[in-house]
């Protein structure tokens, strides 16, 4: 079996998550590439040499630049904020590596249009980190809307909202850091516009309101101190997709009670479906039936009938978890530079989704319908 | 106790509500005022004939102005198509009757005003069906609102959608008849709309997207001739609150497998409330919590707690109906018109609710906000 | 419309109940006679004058026999506590009334069969108050497993839970005074029991545990001294029917937090259905399909294919509440009155359901398992 | 960080899990020592070949035996089907293994607990894969149990129903083999009353209906020719425990449309709790409260303050699958090896488990409570 080295940059809640992934999808997928985890970066010293140790990096370093010169690194992944994807993603490009990046992979389309040329021009296998299209119900529901099962699409309406910034009281971050690109919807919005491209296709307009609901946050934990909030809390969009249909995107990283809904209503003349990752091991189908009597939305556990599912467990409805989604997107990673098919979403798709990202902040500021094209 | 003749017009889906709510709400409500009903009115004459024999009107009339002559008819309640409503509100107050108008009371707001000035005028108690809101959960919510439970409030996401127009089959009616007004964002926009203001009061902007899904419907049921439709079947809103929070509304008839959703996401600084007419003797609350551990959203089951539950059923969780909140809507109009509190929706509040409808129509034309004055 | 002349004993939550139920029966079922409230009868004089006033009975009274001598009176409600029922239904069967008697209608078989047997004899129409079966959903449930629809049945799993009596400071009452016969087992299981019945027909065999959770209660509300309870606060009971399979059945009033958890999981070779009375208005339906891809538990909500929900309300999913059903036993039973088919339970369905009760009791006592025949 | 060479004896369902498990083990737990796949054994040699290329097993082999002679290997897992267990596992004891066993550990108590004596003599550590109850909210219930938050325990009804055995094509195969032990009693039963134990406590009397639906099964997949079913389908026990409360106990598997329905409702004097596994990251609990007004089922979703949620995500809400949960499992049982504090279950546990099982057996073949001791 081919081994391909992994360099990861980032120790942090998404550096762990890849780690963990990296190592599960050559065990969980028989035909995929084996990782070898060569290296972890971060500035942070003590926190590169326990993750190193941890997940059996064979070494770690304060200075990402050194896993470029790594030759026996294939793979960089890039877990840092957003700010320092740019210059790490084309730097890792230019050291002739493949690289994995986290999502938004860029402050703005500018930028993750230079990232995604870059790649291209170097023939670069890129992947972006929006897990949970990687869901097989996910993949399921994309089937049924290309099948035409759910008839012609009528309408989205999708929201991913979480409350890890509701309270006043956290402090100013790199989240709300303007130089990074926007706020809920750079952060959520692009998971959420994501899926939606994902189902349906292009989003060719958009006509956004985004709002700061708290406006100023302390400039460190117990700080008394506060500073002004420049970035969004909620952004509500009303969309139209170039398939002919409209649908509303909402993100919000202050709607208090919720951990993770991220999740749709999709509408089809003949079918519609209902998806909350709050739920992520169901879905809810409904097709259109002659009779009344028994006819109802559907919940469809997930289970062998939904690949990969069947890798991770061979029985039914015993249930994947996130880390799951994301070992799955790494295998697909791997198994795409070994020369597999590329299922995405890469550099491409994920500039498609920051230009989505851009025109809502510029509709916002206009007030008006912006095209995306 | 006191008594009141009913003069009810129409035999239809909200006649028949009309007729059980009125005989139910006296019995009910140990207070309210008995209602008789003197006299049902539809130009159908065996329609009208079958509906007075049913409930137990006193008589029945082919025309509708003979209910405004009788002298011992003290309410006429409408429920006719949306575009005979102002014709038959405004005779009703000449004639000194207090009035129930089913929802929307009329095509535009300008309509709207001119009853709402004559009843007032009058001195008329009027009443509009938006029977939604007189569900306890949703009195509940609103005094969470007011007295600050939630803390401040941040966002609102609410949907009426159903799906008895989702077949191209349905054929051409009044529904569809731009004469009476929008399409759904009149028909169900105003339900939920209301529900908004009932909520969180007054909505201040809008900027909204109609759209017309199915472009042509059978000029009758089962004619291959079919007619242009001019409404809409979707309409996406982007709102601001007086209050200072946003928000989303959307009004959609063509979404297939939905029978009743008719809810929203409320959140707060400090609180959150999801809510929905499919399940509508519940509601979940969220209330910011010091601990994780046991935290999360409460399932709130209606009881006696919840006035006026208790009336209809002294246990808690044995569940209210569809005519329930009729009831509950025609035995505080009928306490209003014996000198109780008005607790409304008035003719007033109908204007201000289609104030709202009319800008989101304008708003579509315009592909702009508008402001709601 | 043939006129039937009520009077009714008792004036508590179902005395009000059955007023309503009453009331509402005529007005919304076309073809039900119409019901005249001649009179109400409580040994709580001013209880019995307020209900006459608020209902529109045209008389009370302090005695209740004077309404076995009314001859406008065809119809008598008993819904006073359980040990008087049989006094009561006997004088009012030799009178030559017909008679609606609160469940459970006998502290024991014994009496029930008298009573049953009365009734028999005098030729009169009885109907006992088990409304929750009356719900649509439940006659189509009782529908898919006569034809077949569900396989081969296999399994039962049927529970009937509520909390009223699980605060310890709750006083001794008439609930748990063993005259009144059983405690949870006879309150709560006569309803799952007979759900049971209702839908898999008749219980052969009872192994059943009973237990007193709560061993003393006060004497009166806030008093200080304690009285010791005699009868169960949980029974637990496996069961076989005659059709061949088994099951389980659990009554508790005990049971915290749950205010009207009154359901069941039902097994069978093809098909299952999960039912809880806390959503009374959907019902889960499982059935075995060629591909597990989309398949799943549907959830069937009520609408007009689930007659006779069509009289109360024209568009699906406006949900029916607990009044509804109570209405739906009151058409039915006074449809049979006319004449119509009689749809039970009538006192003949209601001693087999003693008889479990009783098997129950027995069972427990004797830690073996109880032939019912 | 300590190493522990394992070795895998099994290929199937479960011998993939614990390959899975156990690499993921040693990166998510950063105390937990590493675990080294040392080898893999199964009679079928492809499958054992097959699987350690995937896994990245050092070696395989055809016979078991060969891992016991292996001094590198410290731990024996074993994955096979009932009947070989205590042959395996008394012989890995024997060479001075550590042993984990797939539950049940055997087909009656006797053996188990020859098992467990043979393991205690040795000072051998023991784990028995009872993974559901690993999950962090079930570690949460019974903290809640034992704290006294849910006040006295009244009551316990549990259930574990799947139906991979429903359909009576499924050909006879080991799990209906009876020298491997019960049926559904001791596959699914166990789970479930294991899961009760470890809420609750010792259950002290059984009184159980066995019954097997399936009567004859194929001889082979496709086969017309049908042997007969000697252990049950559907297991139904009422339970007394040790603690003084109550309960009921199925096991089901031919529960048509059931994946995983292996849950509780735990209902205390205080507070109750219901879960099951179909949404393993979500628990409902219920607090007696002063107020109804805005009290009820709250529903706890899974995160980092439920431990050890947040070694596999920092973020709440994420969720778990079952892999975790068996990570989660050996993530304990390496850290007990290497001195850390056991917590089971282990073979004792897994032996007072079988007695309930035989208990119940027995019980059902007498008709009669069984006490167990």
């Amino acid at each position: 079996m081919r081994e391909i080295g992994i360099g990861l940059i980032g120790t942090g809640f998404m550096g762990k998550t890849h780690a963990i992934a990296y190592r599960a999808a050559s065990s969980i997928f028989p035909d995929c590439p084996r990782s070898i985890l060569r290296a972890v970066s971060d500035i942070n010293i003590p926190a590169a040499e326990a993750m190193a140790a941890q997940f059996g990096f064979q070494r770690w370093s304060a200075d990402w630049h050194s896993l470029l010169d790594d030759p026996s690194i294939e793979v960089i992944s890039i877990t840092t904020p957003n700010v320092m994807h740019r210059e790490m993603a084309l730097a890792a490009i230019a050291a002739g590596k493949h690289v994995h990046c986290e999502k938004p992979i860029a402050p703005n389309a500018a930028d993750a249009h230079a990232m995604m040329e870059a790649a291209q021009a170097a023939g670069c296998v890129t992947q972006v980190g929006y897990n949970y299209i990687k869901n097989p119900l996910l993949k399921l529901a994309r089937e049924m809307v290309s099948a035409g099962e759910l008839g012609e699409i009528t309408g989205f309406r999708g929201i991913h909202a979480e409350d890890y910034m509701a309270d006043s009281q956290v402090p100013y971050n790199w989240r709300v850091d303007p130089s990074g690109g926007g706020g809920a919807v750079a952060d959520l919005g692009s998971h959420i516009a994501g899926m939606a491209r994902f189902l349906l296709g292009p989003i060719s307009a958009v006509n956004a309101d985004l709002e700061t609901v708290i406006k100023t946050r302390p400039v460190a934990a117990g700080a008394s101190e506060r500073r002004d909030v420049l970035v969004d809390d909620i952004a509500r969009l009303t969309v139209r997709f170039a398939r002919g249909c409209g649908g509303t995107i909402e993100a919000n990283w202050v709607a208090t009670g919720r951990k993770m809904q991220l999740g749709f209503e999709l509408t089809g003349s003949k079918g519609s479906l209902i998806f909350t990752q709050e739920r992520l091991n169901e879905m809810l189908h409904y097709r259109s039936a002659a009779s009344a009597r028994n006819s109802g939305f559907v919940r469809i556990e997930t289970g062998p009938a939904h690949p990969p599912y069947g890798l991770f467990c061979v029985a039914p409805g015993h249930q994947l978890g996130f880390n799951d989604l994301k070992t799955i997107e790494m295998a697909e990673f791997l198994s795409a530079i070994n020369g597999g098919e590329h299922q995405g979403p890469d550099f491409r798709e994920a500039w498609e989704i920051q230009k989505v990202i851009d025109a809502a902040i510029a509709s916002s500021a206009a007030k008006s319908w912006i095209d995306i094209t």
